[in-house]
This record gives structure tokens, sequence and C-alpha cells, in this order.
């Protein structure tokens, strides 16, 4: 590790999308938008399944894009690490998710040689965060060990 | 409520599938399997787009069986209520989700008028439980408020 | 419930300390250093004997403070509510917590009609929040029933 | 580590409390009253300056013993290692904690190289553990590195 903050995000959206997409047949849980030296904002577009009565997206879906968001701003803050795994993560859900665009950001609070933990905000529809939060979260991702 | 902790469980295996089965077009995350009077067992076979590469099924994908687990525990506890929510739920992923399939039980540990307390373990095909854990969780359900 | 976020805060530090001094003939575990419309700074110096070997400031006082920041962020965002209760709280702690004074500063999420939500960051020494988290936290307050 | 649940407790009361003792000139949370293979007993009578009004027990000292509780567990399931950290504990209060003693049981899910996870039950007055929940928490330890 560097001095901390970053200067300068150690991934960029573009790096971060082509390396998760060559990873998972399945695609992702949300796409990259933008990353900052220790942040990243995710989004994704909803698949109908993924929707409760009433069109709101299920709880697990939204758990699934800030856990996305916290993997993604890890990449921006210490580099790409595929291998680093969810250890732990809580969340609360603030309000039902309803509308077109799920939002995630994500930002580090501390990135050490073990472990990286960040807190996690979600919303609807406004690419510029200023709508009300429909969850928010904070968890742990362990990273790979280099023995 | 009545006495705790209640002497039957308030609501089927069978009971619970077909509520859930109604309400949402899209299926639940997770099949009842059993009840008591204050648990629940769930479980799933995960579709192959939930599943990483090394075929380890995702996390978000076993949070939802996680937090279904819950919802299903908080309905043979209290009885069905579809619109209780998850409030918050923190989950801890212990070791790679692999097999065929995945296993949820929830026990309630506390059941008020405004919420439901819970906590939960996620192991792989053994329907006994003794399979060590892939992932462990605690979290809070708050119920319809009836005014 | 008016506008969100509030135009300006709604309890100040010395509102906020007298309520709570009056209140617990203990002591509350911090001292409100600051109030905006959505957010409280507290601090406190360990007494001695919350000191772990190598004058660490053990983990339940910096949960302390962390759930008292909370409270007093709440108090700043929909006025001062002594029955307002913790119902969920999760930590990480991040670095030993080494130093003389402890400030942690919570941010309000969300404040419903039933529950407020935020998080919070715990570090050493600097009033300005410069320095290195020694904790993070995020929860849940319940508060008191109108009916 | 060896096969799992371990045959017989690594650690006893005894040897604990001794430990604690020797480490803490503050004294620990938490007296140990009994340890199984992958379980630990605790229990604290609270001082006077942790009681809020209406004489209940404190978040604070609840989470406090909760902690404790978990790290006897650890010791009990993996041998005493003082220097085994709290890395992340998330607490749910469930009702006021009222009465004399308080007593909390952690039961470890996972003994990895790296961390511990328990889940862990705080109750009132009953050594038995029959009485109603006043708080439950899950959360992970992280061990000393041995490289």
């Amino acid at each position: 590790m560097g001095s901390w903050p970053p200067a300068y995000p150690l991934a960029t959206p573009d790096e971060i999308n082509r390396t998760v997409d060559q990873l998972w047949s399945g695609g992702a849980s949300g796409l990259c938008v933008e990353t900052g030296p220790t942040w990243a904002l995710t989004s994704m577009t909803p698949a109908a399944h993924t929707l409760r009565p009433g069109a709101i997206i299920s709880g697990p879906t939204v758990f699934g894009l800030a856990d996305c968001a916290l993997w993604y701003a890890l990449f921006a803050t210490v580099g790409i690490e595929p291998m680093a795994l969810t250890s732990e993560l809580s969340i609360r859900f603030v309000r039902p998710a309803r509308g077109t665009t799920l939002f995630a950001r994500a930002d580090i609070h501390h990135a050490g040689r073990r472990s990286v933990i960040g807190s996690v905000r979600c919303w609807m529809d406004d690419p510029h965060g200023n709508g009300p939060d429909v969850a928010v979260a904070q968890g742990t991702y362990v990273r790979p060990t280099t023995s």
C-alpha cells in the first residue's frame, strides 16, 4: 500500500467492466459507471424476475449491487483483485426500491494488507445520487493472501 | 403474541410454499422444507446463472436464501404475514458454497409486536444440517403495523 | 418529519449535553462537540480502566462512543428524543485505538416515523477528522411510539 | 486445526479467567462460567455506573459481555490466544436488560486459520439460559498471524 488516500483510481470503469465480463459468463450484478481514488459508482437495470409485487426490486438484488459496488471500490483503491471475497456485509433496507435504475456507491474507509472495509449507499434513478437512500450497507472484503 | 415459544408451528411448509408461489410470479428464492414452532428449514438448487467460476454459488444468492429462511421462520412463529419486510441483515461468508443443494435454517430469538429477530445457518447438500457452514447471518424483520 | 435534509440542526451541543447529564447520573459515554442538520460530532477522553495493554481503548468503549454519536445525530436530525433506543448496530474495528481523545461522527441516512438509520466513523485525536479511522459502524435507532 | 468440532474444550474457565486477570489490570468485562468444545458461558454483575435510568444495563455494557463471550468461546475452541482481536460484531437489542446478573453464551460456527466466527445470546439472571434474550449478536475475531 502506498499513501492514503491514493491520488487517482487504480482501475477505470472500462477495466473493471471488462475484467468482470471475462470472469463471469453469467454477467456481473452491476455495471461500473465511475471510479475515484477510494470509491466506485455502479448501476443496474433490474431483470423482471427480480421484481416483487408492486414492481419493487427484491432485497437480495439490492444486496447484490451493494456487494458489487464494494468490490469495484476495492478495485479502484488497491487495483483489480478478482479473488478478493466478501467476508461480511450488513445491510439496512430503508424504503421500497421502486424505479428503473438502481445505483450504488461504495466508499472505502480502510484498505489493509488483509482486508478492505467500506460503506455503501443505494438509491434509485438519479445518477448524481441526490435521491433518498433505498438501502445502506457496510462490510469487509478479504484480500487473497500473498505468501 | 401468546406464550413463548409457541407449542407448534403456525404455518406448514405447504402453506408457506403455496402462499409465496401465489405472491411472486418470479418464484421465491427458496423452498420451505420443514417448520418448527420457532424455526424454518429451506433449500434451493441454484440456477446456472448464479454460479461463479469454480461452480461456487454467488454471495447474493446465499444471502437471498438466508433472508428467505428468516421470512419463513417468522411465518412459522407468528403466522403467515407476507408484508413483513427485512429491516436489516448481516451475513458472514465462511467458505465457498460449492455443491448441489443449498440449505438454510433460521431460528427466531424474539418475536415482538413490531419486529422479529433471528439467526440463520447456511450449508451445502446435507438435509440434516451436519455439513460445515458456508455462511451465517442474523437480522431483523419489521412486521406490518396494525393501527 | 418536514423536508429532508432539515435546514439546520434541531439540537445544539449544549442542549444535548445538558439533557444527557440530567438523565444519567453516571454520565454519558461522550460529549457532544458539534451538530449539523443530519449529523453530530462527539468526543471522549477514555478513563484508565477502559484501556487495554498497550494503552489501547477497548472495543466496547469505542462501540459506546459510536452508539452515542448516532444517538446525538438523531437528536440533531429529529429533535431531542431521549427514549429513542439502539435497535441494532454493527461495528468494524479497523486499527488499534491509541491516543488521547477518541472522536466519533455520525451521519443520518434516513429518519422515518419509526426508525432512524446512520453511519459512524471513529478516529483519534484530530478534531477535524482527518486521522485514519479506528472503527466504522452502521446502525438503527427505534423511535418511541406515539399512539 | 484438528477435526471439527473438537472433542473437548481447549481451555477451562479457570485458565481463561486467570489469563485475562493477568492481562488486564482493569479487569475483564466478564467472568468465564463454563466452556464446551465450541462455546463459552460468561456472566457479569454490572457496576452502578453502567446502569441507565430504570436500572437498565447500558447497551455498550451488553455489547462488552457479548464480545467477551465470543473471545472466551474462541479460547475454548482453538486454545487461549489473547492477541485474537474483534474484527466486526453486529448486535441486536431485544428488550431492556433489567436484573442482577447478565449472562452471555457464544457458540463458534467456524474456526479457520485466519478468523473465527460465532453467535451470541445475552439474557438476565438465569444460569441455565432459559430466560428471554435481551440481545443477540454475531461476529468475527481475527487470529494473530503466524508467519
